[in-house]
């Protein structure tokens, strides 16, 4: 099995520019890869992309080839689609192309165009992500799913809407030096506690923003990068996937999302790890309880105690385990086609050093990004560590 | 690297169901292809899925985890959309994983539900797999853009309306005995060229038709197999795809499929097999042009060659180099998603003798599948071979 490094990482602004097509977007962020990569760009075998409602807010499908050659490349290309974990799933198909020597050198990201359709417009595509038939016709939007779950939380376990307001505030701190985020400003618990409500218990400052961006990596074998002097310290030591029934009515828990369970116990045994070994992670906050139910399932916490774990500190980005230190989903952006490979790229650049947050966790080897689709039907997850 | 077997396939009846849904329509497909099998479902590791236009026709994104649910599968499932070659794209993943030991037993197929939305609706969705900028909005249709090639053709290499319409006639005649298929009715030459027209020069008989429906193969490890007890004459040898740019304008030549010619070679060359070795194929003919420059792709006939090839007699079931023994898209169907995985159950059941058409290549030893999305700036050829 060949070992992966992340080469190289592209990242554009996440936020509000309507103006911007997805392919104006994803060349932004793919050409910025290569760049960074120091690879050929002739070397790149194929594009693996994600992206998620483009038929919605583009009328645009069969991205592949249309995202390949927005960058130049004249490669095969392929389309994921698994919700808001549309470009973790592409991410998880190269690792294993390049892990079985299928290929050297892939690019692989994500983009979402967005806020050109509005708020209204961007939530009835999001639904999309849900059970049309038992779900969405049914009234659930993703805050009310969201509100579902955190009502299941919290009558299971307790915790309270201020300890999800501790969440928000602690990722739009993180946010605050990270040149891509869309929101860099501090907000206090009393803000979010007093924001309008979104579907109780959830209120504004609970939900991640609606987004434009796109993210992109380089992805090549240890080989590759050995026989041709390209400096790529990060390796992608492990992947994992699970999947859920799509409806919330199916699943036997709410308050648990066991895709995620399932994706974190396949990458950490595929890198050789523990839970106990990660230093910090970025986790699929696009809702606080979303980060809440992610560090239950990556093991950081056992069931009913992470809720709490932003209000005691333990996820700062002083804390034990700081959790999103780029921002968030909530503070950064949430850009859905967009977020699974950034989350890579914020990783590498904080092992890296060149990340406004990289002196957060000194002497860090072991990094996790856990990205997750509609209301976790879908989860990959990705172990990082600095190459040795 | 592990040798892929065929285990098993399902096909449901491809043809107008506009009331069962892409769920339904999978289900059946799914649970088919597992059934033959013989595995046992809890074995299942993985879902490979295609869909195309989901989000149009169903307003259901993340069809990976519904369908995995559909079949009664907790597995990871991921959803590829490479417009009309999607589940190609899917059974290439597919292989890919069992080849490199990532798991012995994967459930691929894919499904479509077009005719609920009628037929300019499933026009208007089909129109996502081209470039929305750049030739959706000039008023390019897939009819449109097909003849376009069709005329370049015609100038460039010669050819003549009567040759496609004996494409027509031959796929007609294919499909005959075959109870999957959407069109079982022989027609003319003269019924052909005497039909509407739909796009100069193709007529109403030059398309394939809008068609629901779903296709499911499982696919082993030989080991798996060996091991199983499991049946599985019919090996995966080789797999391939090419990209080109999306829109027409941007491309060298309208009269060739450069995507196509590179997947083919790499699945060649996968397969260490060459075009002579094909004894016969399974080709995208969306329109009976395509299936002319399918043929030249795939190395069969010098370029300007393959557009007499039906005329002369030499793609039909008694030629020397049968195409499309199911009745092709043309009249077998064409549920976009479904079409890819569709075409190998089909080249396995003619292999392993339980097609109406299997005595139709005695001895037959190698086929190829030819799988493309859009106008062909997604390619995705596989080589299947009888296993020793």
């Amino acid at each position: 099995m060949a070992g992966i490094r992340v080469a190289g990482v592209g990242l554009t602004d996440f936020g509000e520019s309507p103006e911007r097509t997805g392919r104006d977007l994803f060349a932004e962020a793919g050409l910025a890869a290569i760049d960074d990569s120091g690879v050929d760009p002739e070397d790149v075998e194929e594009l693996f992309y994600g992206n998620f409602m483009g038929e919605f807010a583009e009328r645009q499908g069969h991205q592949g080839p249309l995202m390949a050659e927005a960058v130049g490349l004249d490669v095969p290309a392929t389309r994921f689609e698994t919700a808001c974990a549309s470009s973790g799933a592409a991410v998880r198909e190269a690792v294993k192309d390049v892990r079985s020597g299928e290929a050297d050198v892939v690019l692989v990201g994500g983009a979402e165009r967005m806020t050109n359709i509005g708020t209204a417009g961007a939530t009835e595509g999001l639904a999309m992500a849900a059970d049309d038939l038992y779900e969405v016709r049914a009234g659930v939007t993703f805050p009310g799913a969201y509100a579902l779950m955190a009502r299941a939380y919290f009558q299971e376990y307790g915790g309270s809407p201020e300890d999800l307001a501790n969440v928000a505030v602690k990722n739009h701190e993180h946010a605050l030096p990270n040149d891509h985020a869309q929101y860099r400003s501090e907000i206090t618990v009393e803000e979010a506690l007093d924001a309008p409500p979104v579907a109780t218990p959830l209120g504004l400052y609970d939900a991640c923003p609606i987004s434009d961006g796109a993210s992109a990596l380089v992805l090549v074998s240890e080989a590759y990068a050995d026989s041709h002097g390209i400096d790529a310290p990060v390796a992608i030591a492990g992947t994992g996937q699970g999947g859920d029934r799509l409806a919330l009515a199916d699943r036997e828990y709410l308050a648990r999302t066991p895709a995620a369970d399932d994706a974190a116990r396949e990458a950490y045994a595929d890198a050789g790890v523990d839970h106990d070994d990660v230093d910090f992670a970025e986790v699929h906050d696009c809702f606080t309880i979303a980060e809440v139910l992610a560090l239950e399932s990556l093991g950081f916490y056992e069931r009913g105690e992470a809720v709490g774990a932003a209000r005691r500190g333990e996820t700062t980005r002083s804390g034990e385990l700081p959790i999103n230190l780029s921002g968030g989903l909530k503070a950064k952006g949430h850009p859905v086609g967009a977020t699974g490979a950034g989350q890579i790229a914020e990783i590498t650049r904080l092992f890296r050093g060149d990340h406004p947050r990289s002196g957060a966790v000194p002497d860090a080897e072991t990094a996790v990004a856990h990205n997750a689709g509609g209301t976790v039907a879908s989860a990959v997850v990705h172990v990082l560590e600095v190459a040795t």
